[in-house]
This record gives structure tokens, sequence and C-alpha cells, in this order.
């Protein structure tokens, strides 16, 4: 199966890893990929997906249990967790067997193992059954990251973001530590099936990478909701007491059945310094616009080189890494730089958080001038008529230029929303051309229309003086 | 509160008419607008939005029903029609009351009462105390339309589709006359809560105004959900028999306890002709692409000018008529023509259908090279983490140009991924324009994503040899 010489090692086969493989192959590479343990990677295995199928689960089991408001009953309601996981399980199968055959279909070889960077031009290959050395033109690393782990007692009850997606059991209690989307989704799945969370996050912001105001949105509803948030918050030390956990804190001490750290991945780099790859002081990896590390033979992508990255970020890096490769090896032309395309951000609670494009705070540090006005769901027909109607929609733009710098939405299914916000931010639209769409109505997209209708100083189904009250949004002139 | 002399008096206080409303006192012209029954038209009160508020109802009762797939479990489950009604009736009351506050806020003056259009400048209004003349510059007909109804004896049990929303009691068979939207959605949700329905259709394909692929998918996949489908089959008359209906059809004839007529609707243009505006054959007021009738004061939009058109659509010519007006009354300058804007077309069944741009066979008549590429939702992350995989994205591109005509979309929550679609198409983006874009994972937004990759010959998450098993879609090469 293996060739002594391949053009491209692709090492690691979660999202950012495939694609590149795919992608290389496309390009009429020779490829190999190599993957230590299931194909998917982080977001497959043990991330997104199977966070979202819990998620999922929950938003049913909640769905269950307000089913009254629309007519329709049912007693002795209840859940089972065992069942949930099955659920996530049968479609993280799913989709891992799928990718399998995908790669088949694609073309692309994998080998199940170890690979270890040898050389600028050399992987150490470790199957089940050899161990050999490899030469390839270039190297794609895609080797993930892995959650960062808070000092704790041996015996304390304490599981990664990872891990906790596949608890045996519920407990009672927990703390989620960690304010970013991993935790707040985590937080509020569990939160979702009764139990006590507390989450707890160093920063004065949960998801402090979204708009300030889509975050404090969110962390009043889940509020609302029972989640007990303590911010500005550092965790100390977890200690073990009795089978419970004691999470120290500068403020004072929680006591949980369980503890969930959800503070961070870091990259996989180890040993890569040693070849003479160069490593940032967060041990990611250094590259430059179109992934190539300071070995130019070499490339990273993904969590590698950004710890807590996003799946679909990965995926884009995969494509800019093969195209530089297919340069080099090819002398295919480069695509028109991309490198400014916006990375669509989620929390996949309920109601979900989406950040497309500039927040309003980096708009005001960049020295912007800029236009803000929001749009809130229990105005719009789509949202009324299914209940949903927390949240609402923020657009910031350029007063001068008119460009659409930000659409943020908090709102349920803010994240099939992204498409149309990732086109008008990343395309450079200008207010009056994004808002002169028709939208169908009645649909959540409106939200986006009557939010740029209102930026445009049009508003419709929204009267400017009106001032919010669920969320304390208010119109400016 | 009636002036002598209106810039722009709008008769009718649907979507399309209430638009224009607004739209015309954001021009500082003075406006007045009669509606003789409820705000909102027929939208609101007796179309889109109680049909999709029920149309939740159904999904949350498939929900509670289906729950334990995703380890939700409940015993002693039924739904009452009654509070399906009371959630519908609170939807409607809801955003009718904002609807009013709107117009309030907006400054649109309302008069409830007959309008009736007596010459080219004058409108006689008869409200519940007084009968007046009144004078304008400029009046936007907005009227609407009603059901076309059906040949039936007198005692026969026969609805319309307006009256389906709203039955005292379900019936235990009911038959749906016409495959359009309106009729489908109605099958669909009967057919959820447990009815047995037939669909009676005159055309070969259901929802004629759809991609051919799309409507047949729909068909196949409600055919698998129990509704009975009779296309080719013209309605001749309904007759009554002991409470029951017979539908007399040319194929054979078919009980039930009920009919439904959703065989469309005519513009509801009675009088028009007399003060010499021109009228259709089908009824329709003749208009330009400004909504100018052959009388220049005289606009008219929406469902007038359509007989069975979407709200959007209406709401979008409310925009064009009023920039017509303004460059009369005000000599401000139109907008960039706008007219070639996509109208996007949803059928809110489960999955939900939607048409953006061109159809294939639209395309093909227009003799254009096309490339076609269709991307099935069981492939997507997203949709496999809920379990909503029926369906696919299709999209057609110019082969020359690369442009793409025509995004179409069979799928749960097609109808939220419009704005997408719409802004890919109307901004007349290529391939790959519209392929380069970071879109989140997971999300249905991906589904676009990739059926453009395909497009362009590079498949991500679909291996071009893959072929549909549900759909029986194909790749094309």
């Amino acid at each position: 199966m293996l060739e002594t010489q391949w053009d491209v090692i692709v090492i690691g086969g979660g999202p950012a890893g495939y694609t590149a493989a795919i992608r290389a192959k496309q390009h009429s590479l020779n490829v190999l990929l190599v993957e230590k343990d299931e194909l998917g990677g982080t977001c497959l295995n043990r991330g997104c997906i199977p966070s979202k199928a819990l998620i999922h689960c929950a938003k049913v089991w909640q769905t269950v249990k307000r089913a009254q408001r629309f007519g329709v009953f049912a007693s002795e309601i209840k859940f089972n967790w065992d069942e949930m996981q099955k659920w996530s399980q049968r479609v993280v199968a799913n989709l891992r067997k799928g990718l399998q055959s995908l790669l088949h279909h694609h073309g692309v070889k994998v080998a199940k193992g170890v690979a270890k960077l040898v050389e600028h031009n050399k992987v150490e290959i470790a199957t089940k059954e050899s161990q050999f050395t490899v030469a390839f033109k270039a190297v794609v690393l895609a080797m993930g990251s892995s959650p960062v782990k808070l000092p704790y007692e041996p015996e304390a009850p304490v599981v990664t973001e990872e891990q906790a997606l596949f608890l045996p059991s519920l407990p009672k209690s927990l703390v989620v530590v960690g304010g970013g989307a991993c935790g707040v989704e985590l937080a509020w799945l569990f939160n979702a099936l009764g139990i006590k969370v507390t989450l707890v996050e160093m920063l004065p912001q949960i998801l402090p990478m979204m708009d300030a105001e889509i975050a404090e949105g969110l962390r009043q509803s889940l509020e609302r909701q029972g989640i007990d948030f303590r911010t500005e918050t550092k965790v100390n030390k977890i200690l073990a007491q009795q089978g419970k956990a004691k999470v120290q804190t500068e403020k004072g001490q929680i006591e949980a059945d369980l503890v969930i750290c959800a503070v961070g991945r870091k990259p996989n780099s180890e040993g890569l310094k040693e070849i003479g790859i160069q490593i940032n002081p967060n041990g990611s990896v250094l590259v430059n616009e179109w992934q190539q590390t300071s070995l130019p033979s070499v490339f990273a992508i993904g969590d590698l080189i950004h710890g807590s990255g996003t799946a679909h970020g990965g995926m884009f890096e995969a494509e800019r890494a093969v195209a530089a490769i297919a340069k080099k090896l090819l002398n295919e032309p480069l695509p028109i730089d991309t490198a400014k395309l916006v990375v669509p951000l989620c929390a996949y609670t309920e109601p979900q958080a989406l950040r497309v494009g500039l927040t309003e705070q980096e708009a005001k540090e960049l020295g912007l001038e800029i236009k803000v006005a929001r749009f809130p769901w229990r105005a719009s027909g789509a949202a009324v008529a299914t209940g949903e109607t927390e949240g609402f929609v923020k657009v910031i733009a350029n007063s001068k230029s008119k460009q659409v710098l930000g659409i943020h939405i908090l709102g349920s299914d803010a994240a099939n929303l992204n498409g149309e916000a990732v086109l008008t931010v990343s395309k450079g639209m200008t207010v009056d051309e994004a808002m002169v769409a028709i939208r169908q109505h009645p649909s959540l997209s409106e939200g986006i229309g009557e939010a740029l209708w209102l930026t445009a100083g049009l508003p419709l189904h929204i009267a400017k003086s009106l001032s919010g009250r669920q969320q304390g949004w208010q119109n400016e002139s």
C-alpha cells in the first residue's frame, strides 16, 4: 500500500486533515493520510458532532415537556441518558462510516498508525504491524489539539469537555469551568436535562469571542433557564471530598458531583520544535498566510495552529495549504487571495448565538464609525408562529462606506442563517446591496433583512422608537 | 382624522398594502390606509401565519410521537385540535396587535371601512359611521384575492383553503383539491394529524411552480407519509351524500368527510374595469414594471395582480410602487432597476420545499447550457445529527458564465436557507464566488456550499460516483 515517495502526506484525519487529503487528490497529487485513531478527529468523534446530537436530544426533551402550549399532551414524560448516548453514537458511527467510504471514493489512501515527522522530508509511521519511514514532497500537519486540564486532586471527579459527552451516568450537580462555546453548550445541555449547573468563567463575559451584547443576551436567557454564572472568577484548584468535587476559586468554593473542564485546548505540537519548526509561545505552530511553517515543505492547519479552533476554519486552511502545495509542486496558479474570509462562530445553545464578521467592540477598537441596528425576533412572524421569540439580529455597518461589517444573531436556529450572513459580510456587500433582496415570508431570514432596513433608516416591521423589553436593545437613530 | 386630499391612499391592509403605506410615510408623504376587515390581510389572518402556526403544532405532535429515537419517552400521547387552534389564534392576535401599534408608530393613518375607487383621483369610503369621498394624488390598490371555488352541491361539506384553518372539528377523511403550495401544506398538516388525505391535482406534477425534481421528491416523501396523490385528475363537481362529499373526477369518484378547495385565488378586481383600469383576461390588474396601472395615478400590487401570489412578492411590489410615486410626486430618483429580483417560493411541509431562481426545466426552455449538481442531506453532519436527512440541495449553474441560476432545496428547515440562496442567485454570483465562503460546521448552510463545490467539480463530502438511494438523484459529471 505504501509507496516510498508521496507527493503529500497528511498527518491527522480530522476535518482539516481529510479535507487537505481530498483536495490534494483533486489536484492529482498522490496522497497518504495517516490517522492514529478514528477518522474524523475531535470534531466527529468527541466534539461538534456528538455534542450536537446530544443537544438535539435535549431539545426534543424540552419540546416534549413544553408541547401543551401547541396542543400536544402526554404523561409520564421522561428521558433516558443511555438512549441519548446511543443516538449520539449512532450519528457518529454513521458519519464515520460515510467518511471512510468517502475517502475511498475520492481515492485517498489511509494508513492507520502514528506518524512522526523526523526530517523536513521524512515521516516515520508506526502501524500495528510495522514501522517504516516514507518520504514526501510536502506534508500537511493536522494533528489537532487536546483539552487543557486544570490542576485537580487525582480522586476529584473531573472530566474534560470531551469526556463530558460520554458520561456513564448523569450527576445531580456540576460545575463547568470555562465560558467559551464548548463550556456554554455543555452547561445548556446538562441544565436542560435537569442538572444543577454552575458555570465559572475567568473573564467578565461568557463567549468572549462573540459580540458582547449577544453574549450578554445569551447569559440572561441561560440564567432564566436556571444556570448559575460566576464570571470574573478564577479557578485555583479542584479538590476531592467524599466523592464530590470542591472547586476552589478566588471568590470561594463551589461543591458539585462533577466538574467539566472546558478551559480551552492546546495544540498537539509536541516534537515539532526539535526538527526545526517554529512554535509560538502558546504551543501553536507558526505559519504564514498560506499555512506554511518555517520549514518550506511543511504546512500546518486546524487546531494545531489555533488550539481551540473551528472545523470549518480548519477545512478552509486545508484548501489554502493545498493550493500552496499545488503551486509549489505543479506550478498551478494560486487562487485569488482569500485570507480575509470571515469565519463564523456559533454556540449551539437554545437560543443559539452566531457571530459573523466584526463585533461592535472590535469595530470601535479599529476606530471605525459605525451604525448599529437590532431587530428583535418578537417582531418576526416566523419566530412568533413557533413561539421562539427570544433574541435579536444585530447588524453593524460602516457609517461612511455603508459596508456591512458584522451580523450577529441570538435566536433559535441562528446557526442555519450563517450562510446568508457570511455571504453578506465576506463579499463586502453594502447595506443597500444586502437589503435589496426578496426574502421568503415567513422565514427567519427576514430578520436579517429587517435589521438591514433598520440600519438604512427604513425600518419596516419595527418602529424606530420601539424599545426592547426582553433583551434591553435600543434602536439607534 | 380624514383630510380632503391625501398624497397617497392605500386600499387594503395586507402585507403589500401596509408596506406601501409605511414606505410612503417614510418618503414624508401623507398616507391613508383603508382596510375593510382586519389589518394584515389574507396572509396574517387566514393564510401564511395561521397555517404556519398550525403546521408548527403538527410538527411538535410528530416530534413527541417520534421522541423515543432521541431518548425521550412519554405515554398517553394525544393532541387537541382546539388547543392547536388557540395557539394559532394567539399568534395571529399577537401579530395583529403588533401591526396596529407598528402603523401607529410609523404615523400611518388607518381607516376601517370599505374603499371604492370612483375616479382616477377619488375614493369613496364607507365606514361604520359615515360615507364620504376623499381625493388623492396617487392610490395604491392592494385589495388582494379570494379563493376560487369549485362547483359543488350546496349541502356538500366543502371549505376553502382559508376556512380549512379554522375547522371546528377534524374530519376522519378529506380530499384536498389543488396541489399548489397551499394545498400541499394543508394535506401535510391534516395527514400528520392522522386524517386520511387524498390530494387531487389536475397537472402531472404537484407544486407546478417548483423544480420538477424537488416536487417529485416531496411527492415521494409525502406518499411514504401516507398521502394519496391523484395527479392528472380533473375535478368536475363535488356532490353531497348523507353528510359526506363525493368528489367527481374524470377518473372516478372519491368519497370523504370533507373537501378542501385549494385550486387557486382570483384577484379582488371587481369594479375596476368600470372606471377605466385595464384588467387581464384572468381578472388580474394590468401593471407596468413600476406597478402602475393604465390610469397613471393608480398603482396595483400583491395578489390583485397575481391571484395566488406571495406576501414577500407583494411587499417588494409595494416598495416599487412607492418609489414610482415618490418620483412622480416628489421628483425623487428611482432606485436602480430591481425588477429582476428573484422571488423565493416555499412549501412548509416536512420536508420543506424551496425554490430560488430558475428551475431546471425553465433553464432548458431558455436554451441555456447548464450544469446541475445535487447534495443529499444524508451526507450532511448537521442533518444526520438531528435525523432529518430527507431531501437534497440542487444547484443549477450556467455552464459557460458559471453564474448560479437556481438553488432548490428539499429538506427540513429549507425555508430558513432562502436568504443565502436569494443573495447568491439575485446578486448574480458565479459558482466560484458563492463557493468561496466559510460556512459554519455543522449547519445546513453547508449543504449549499457542498452543492456549489460539486457544481465546480470539487465535491468534498460527497464522491462524484455516489448515487442517491432515497431520492433517485444522480450527480452529473
